[in-house]
């Protein structure tokens, strides 16, 4: 940790920040400079972090050198993780991981029936949502428990493996028995009481980036599940809030490798929410394969007219179908299967 | 709701949307234009605001002519809400009220300390976290339910009412005791779940803004709270995430007469928070009076250097002491009291 | 364009609007819904834009119905436009055109070393600056005049075609001069007199988006070259300015497919200014062209450690090399050549 | 100059990257930490910021412990700089400066009647565009020359000063010929070859803040000025651009405090732009004086109805007098003047 003093700091405000610092078990570095003072600190800086050392009188500021997550990152563990799913599924190497679904679980009929078509076009995950987070208290809230059930008996059915959201504790045991990965959404992405309770499950993770959240706090979030003891972690880019207004969201496409350099845990990608709008999710979902995505998560509706959320962004099946044989050639050309 | 067509939508498809309007009841009013069809549609849009038009084939763009919220809307109550805090506290009305104290709770004689102090310079409620959402897991999280109890023991020595953030619903109960007013913090704004559960709590709840939502999504979580019985909200303003990283958030003074404006509730701002430095807290918090909020409430601490959280950002009890002054000058000139 | 009234609009307010609408030579249209009077305005909109009708008493909101270009649009030229840059080399089509180079001219010795190795992997355009826009004034400005004749000098060696920057219409006449393509960089996106100066130009224009403008807006400063005359105009995505700071701007992919859909025009992505850092550009890269983009423009300097700009972002020439086999594979993936 | 070295920086990288630096005539420090070694530089470290020393073998990161500006800093210039604006007028003292007239200039009589109007209300300056940018080509442009002569003949007969923008270097003689200060505007903030032009003028610069730059960047804009040897700054936060879109842009009434902490120039706000609607006008300019704003700039229109640009956000002459009224009360309230 780097403390820039103010130009006007006094021998006594730098003799009181170097006894703080000794007090903490550490050991400053005095510098001075010819136009400021530096203060280095030498040892763990984690407990630093949590001490307010710009109020010291004559600080500038402090400049942190280390990360604030370990566990997530590739210094603690430089190889890819690669998680086990079930069902012979794994996510992180080699294979990009395709799920697919429509928005919300609506009827047990229709999810098979979409279940089935996305399975034929390579999708080895469904996703479905039995609890929705909706802007509008007088929206479809989900089938909650009921559209677990769905999403298990067409599990059974097809062998596809399941992804669903949980949005709140009370409901984890029931999401645990019925799906196969357990989603946080963007929304309750700094829900940190959520976070730990995922982080004792033995469920793996699908944590989506909050739609204002920084990298680093996503990485932070993470750590938070793994701190628990949960490293199946999958982290999963949905686009970003900006001042553009002809997307809903942005799509951070540099996100992907930016957390593939930073951590060892695998990075997929929503293109159906980073773009909403059906249109844009094909090249969103090449681009995010060319980027190096180790999956997707796109939205499927056989009837997007009558879908209760998300029809605007969901694809017809034969849509995600021409998108798959974009997928496996973009796949290929970079030396990795769908 | 207005339905703009593509210029090659066919007879055939602005049928199909005229006919999917009436079967929700609806009356469309279809108008040729030169170079584009619009259809209008004319009853309750809210049955339509649900279907996803846009996904209809001839489509260009859906816009709505009515806003998404009711019951925190000023069309539906046109005098301001006046919230009564208890202990003879208002908020709403003429006078503003200032809450003030700690970020977290941490010892109960500095609480009480620092709680005597702000009462002295003005402030009528008593701040202060016992639950505390922090980015890194490794970070104090607060004293929890003992935090909640040296409140309760703050609030009675000294007669200030009590506000503090629950992260959770099962600590609801607690919170609901020894509280006088629930915070909802800036990351659960779109908590939904929490939302609907103090929306059934009798307790005023004071909502702050997430940090990238917009002001229509702001009273769409209120709406969460109301339509579930509970009016007694109050909003709060603590400034959003921008590209400018000069300060820790952009506090967005703006909100506060756009609020007053669109809405009954009252609006009050953090000013901690929006700057996220102690220094900026004083021309903040003149400027957030100015601009017309019904209260502030301050991070207060009485040794900023030893603080668990937000050190940087708390006042030394004299500094808000000089704070207070300004604003009752401030409050004045527009006809207002403190 | 749809007139949304206040729910308090008074009869003599619709009446003052209406008459204000006929003066302008257009025909109101109004419908009073349960909840809102609305005016319709049928006849060209044009005119309309102009008049600030949000002013007029009783008027809630003003919704235009059109879009403000025409020109740009895809509604007054169904194909997409194909350039002829020059040499043979036309953008837009099938082909995807690759533009390489330096960030700033420096010396002739490199800049021909730099853009020898540029083709040999597959570049048509040697990109290079002989002005600079640099945020300090105590930055490397660029060789000026210099500069583009060693840019001149190194195409007559090369056969590359060359494209650079013009800050400044009273450089025209020398860029026009030595350089096949213009650009206008994203600091002067609205800079509208050079704007219109280019328009009367008969070289083709590479238009950088503005780092925190709309993709609106973007085609409106394109619309202005177009409306001086020059069809000619290359649209580049560059990177936006978001809260994300992990890099340098955050490359808002989505605009190739929206800009696609809504213009005629060819649109490129340029990787180093999106990702500000070397060891982003390979997979932003294929991203772009995995999007549909119809070119790029990278940064490519034989010795960053020594550039006297943007060295950060250049790749080594061996690393372009890399690059560009992803590049071709990933075209050949989407049926596009290289 | 702090360098982080990666935890996997051999030996040999280290010792080139020391090298470079004492090539640039520096001082390396190297420390070797538990999990980082840091490099520190003593010495004039402009040198090393044109380094692109990201780009060396074994960086991880590079951190700056200086100012980029120096001329600007309140480093470089203790006491607040007061501007001489002629006819007995100073901004940067004590008085609040108020500049308000409308957008655009349009026809003699009627400036003239605003003119006169918005001086009886207390304000100094007259403000009216001769030369205007607009985002459409169709948009009215200005008068140009013409506009800058009412001007003057405008001020001949009133007393006022006047302001008005410059967009091209071109019309520079005649806006130093007509006006007192010479604005520049948003989107010409990083038009550097125009802000060395303004820099070798005698008159006062009113700089307002590009729509998307940082406090920094508009620091660095004011020291290209400044640099060139005109001290006559003054620096104008006119609203940046965020995610929200309640309001055309976000006031960014932090920037106030901040600027006049790190820089001596004198800094307004123009609550017009930032608001983009009247009736936040008058709340928007009490925050700005209340947290410490030197003057304002305001649009005010004697017939917002017929206004040919930005009538929505332009205040009829009796707002405006309401408006000033409070400012006066506010002003003193904070010990200052109108």
């Amino acid at each position: 940790m780097i403390i820039v003093l103010r130009p006007d700091a006094t021998g006594r405000q730098i003799k009181h920040i170097e006894e703080k610092i000794k007090k903490m078990g550490l050991k400053p570095w005095t510098s001075k400079g010819e136009e400021r003072t530096i203060i280095g600190v030498i040892g763990e800086e984690d407990a630093l972090r949590l001490a307010p050392l710009e109020v010291f009188p004559g600080v500038e500021r402090v400049m942190p050198i280390l990360k604030p997550y370990k566990l997530v990152s590739r210094d603690f563990k430089k190889e890819g993780s690669v998680i086990d799913l079930g069902g012979g599924v794994e996510i992180g190497g080699n294979q990009i991981v395709i799920m697919a679904g429509p928005c919300s679980v609506e009827e047990e009929g229709r999810l098979l029936d979409i279940a089935q078509k996305v399975k034929s076009s390579g999708a080895k995950v469904l996703r479905g949502g039995a609890f929705k987070p909706r802007t509008s208290p007088y929206s479809f809230q989900g089938l909650g428990i009921e559209g677990l059930k769905f999403l298990n008996n067409t599990k059974k059915a097809t062998g596809l493996l399941v992804v669903t959201e949980l949005m709140d504790a009370k409901y984890l045991k029931y999401v645990e028995k019925y799906a196969d990965i357990i989603q946080i959404g963007a929304r309750n992405m700094q829900n940190f009481e959520l976070l730990k309770e995922v982080g004792r499950s033995k469920k793996p993770i699908l944590l989506k980036r909050g739609m204002s959240n920084t990298i680093k706090e996503f990485l932070m979030s993470a750590e938070y599940i793994l701190s628990e003891g949960n490293f199946n972690v999958i982290l999963c880019e949905r686009g970003i809030r900006t001042f553009e207004d002809a997307m809903r969201f942005t799509l951070d496409i540099n996100t992907v490798p930016v957390i593939k350099n930073l951590s060892h845990l695998p990075c997929i990608v929503d293109p159906s929410h980073a773009s909403g709008h059906w249109a844009l999710v094909r090249p969103c979902s090449r681009a995010a394969v060319a980027a190096g995505a180790d999956g997707l998560i796109v939205e499927v509706h056989s009837n997007p007219e009558e879908a209760l959320s998300d029809g605007v962004q969901s694809l017809y099946p034969e849509k995600f179908d021409e998108m798959m044989q974009d997928i496996r050639k973009i796949a290929e050309a970079i030396g990795r299967t769908v």
